[in-house]
């Protein structure tokens, strides 16, 4: 062991949880942002609380191990879940049903527990804008504005270093707004994940992008399952209606962030999600439908892809660990604010 | 005169203004937020921002005398002015056609120079924003959105106590959003006061619903000049075109700040403007299309109108002084922060 690693004190690092749908990915995230190792297992998404909470405990515990074993030392665990989360105790308020009977869980009070650090939670999409303002596309931005294109429309707005988090935790909905595109032949307002109608995420997201190709196909859906990587690809082949239908969805969330970034004048918009991966095909139109909405003033906004890749989430939620570690040192009686 | 004048030291008090496209007010508003006297007069909208400038500065002399003689110590200036505004030097960063020549103008520093004492300025929706969360409306609540629908359709959004005013100083700007609503027959965009089209302003702000009642009638609009005042008295009177513009104007104000809602998470919105005024026949659409917007989270979110009337700006203003007084206090090098 070479004599330095007993000579200076152990760096510090935050154990950052990615915790969605899908998957479940952790890593071990130095103050500087630099992830120094990290791993990913399944979400069991419909088994339960208890699952989807065992999951997680387990990969922080393997994520504990190679950070001690790196000579780091861990000082806190940063969640970043899926669903309507209270960062005051970092309990599910809410949830859809992609996570089975994950509303009301206590979670960062179980991991806390389970892993004997300080646990803190958050949005995931919130720990996402986290991420890429400390060190990915909107660094050393005064104010972000994210919007995260993919299974569902999600947004974040950074003020001050930190996300705004809402009256009710709610706050970052950017998919539900009224969409002029949301709508069907017929003038009906198209169904939204949220129980409304006729929002931007009713047309946008990648499920909707590719029932929108389903539908101008002329199937009911059943006779022809494309995901929204398949419209792309077909897009990408030159097929003239996946290209109307990946289209129409950036020009609906283009519409929808150019309106946004008028109400509330972002440093700096950087947009990420799985769909704004699919390409020009899909940033073209999203750019020209953006800057058609913009003020004057807001003419030269700068408007960017998400830098970090899949592991954004981590390293924000990482991030939300440290900004409440300092809030507390700084006014232990205070948890109002992060 | 009373001993007790000559012993007590003198209350505080700024001298609020209001300056609008049409009338510029001013009042004595003391550290409660009571308005002690107050006075208007006519804006000379198009005869350059010299005029301008004096009028405001001869109603504020009239305040100044007005406070001295009620035995009240007038501290500071605070401005609401339309156009967008520069809070760190008080200078005018933009305006529309209605205030000729305003754009450019060193309003602050000119009002400053003139009474002698330090001016403050800020955009006259965030300064109606203020005045109601202080005293008014939404008095009390962690954060407010306020949105006015008259002349045009503005938004502010209070967090924290100050205004979100954006990184150019446009934020708020909630009626430039795409509207499903504000298209012609024939599916074209409506053109919007920003050079954009398509935009809730153009459908839902008084001059709108004005026009939209025009073309329902197959006039050309020269025929039967009505303005949206007079809309809303025939639509009270029970004409169905008028109506018709009046309940759609306000179904896409409800949609908009239904979806700013899903975005923003506000504690309380407060609806102010002219428009607003014209009663129950615009507020229940209004309520009901904002309310078929709003996530399950959000179905308790307070909707509630202006209360303090034509002198919240001028209230609002002058507690936006009083934050950079305190603010300059606290830290004298730091102006960054209002």
């Amino acid at each position: 062991m070479p004599s330095g690693t007993l000579l200076s004190p152990a760096r510090r690092c935050v154990i950052g949880v990615d915790l969605g749908g899908t998957k479940t990915a952790a890593g071990v995230v130095d103050e500087d942002g630099t992830v120094h190792a990290s791993g990913s297992r399944p979400t069991p998404a419909t088994a339960g609380a208890a699952a989807i909470l065992a999951t997680a405990v387990g990969l922080v515990a393997g994520m504990l191990e190679q950070a001690r074993a790196a000579g780091l030392e861990p000082v806190a665990v940063g969640i970043g879940s899926a669903g309507v989360i209270n960062t005051l105790d970092g309990s599910v308020v809410s949830a859809t049903d992609s996570l089975t009977g994950w509303a009301g869980t206590p979670l960062a009070a179980h991991v806390a527990e389970q892993s004997g650090l300080p646990a803190f939670a958050v949005n995931d999409v919130h720990a996402h804008n986290l991420g890429e303002h400390w060190v990915g596309a909107s660094a050393g931005a005064d104010s972000s504005l994210l919007v995260a294109v993919g299974t569902g429309v999600g947004g974040s707005l950074i003020l001050a270093g930190a996300p705004h988090l809402g009256a009710r935790a709610v706050a970052g909905h950017a998919g539900h707004l009224a969409s002029p595109l949301a709508y069907d032949d017929g003038g009906r307002p198209l169904p939204c994940s949220c129980g409304r109608a006729g929002h931007v995420e009713a047309i946008a997201s990648g499920p909707s992008i590719a029932l929108l190709y389903r539908r101008l196909a002329g199937g009911d859906g059943a006779a022809d399952p494309v995901s929204a990587v398949d419209v792309a690809v077909r897009a990408a082949a030159g097929e003239p209606l996946a290209l109307r239908a990946l289209t129409t969805g950036a020009t609906a969330a283009g519409q929808a962030v150019g309106g946004l970034a008028n109400m509330l004048d972002p440093s700096v918009v950087v947009v990420g999600g799985g769909v704004a991966g699919a390409g020009d095909l899909w940033w073209t139109p999203f750019r020209a439908a953006l800057h058609a909405e913009l003020m004057d003033p807001l003419a030269d906004l700068p408007v960017v892809p998400a830098a970090l890749g899949s592991g954004a989430a981590i390293v924000g939620a990482a991030r939300f660990a440290y900004n409440r570690l300092s809030a507390e040192l700084n006014a232990p009686q205070e948890h109002h604010h992060v």
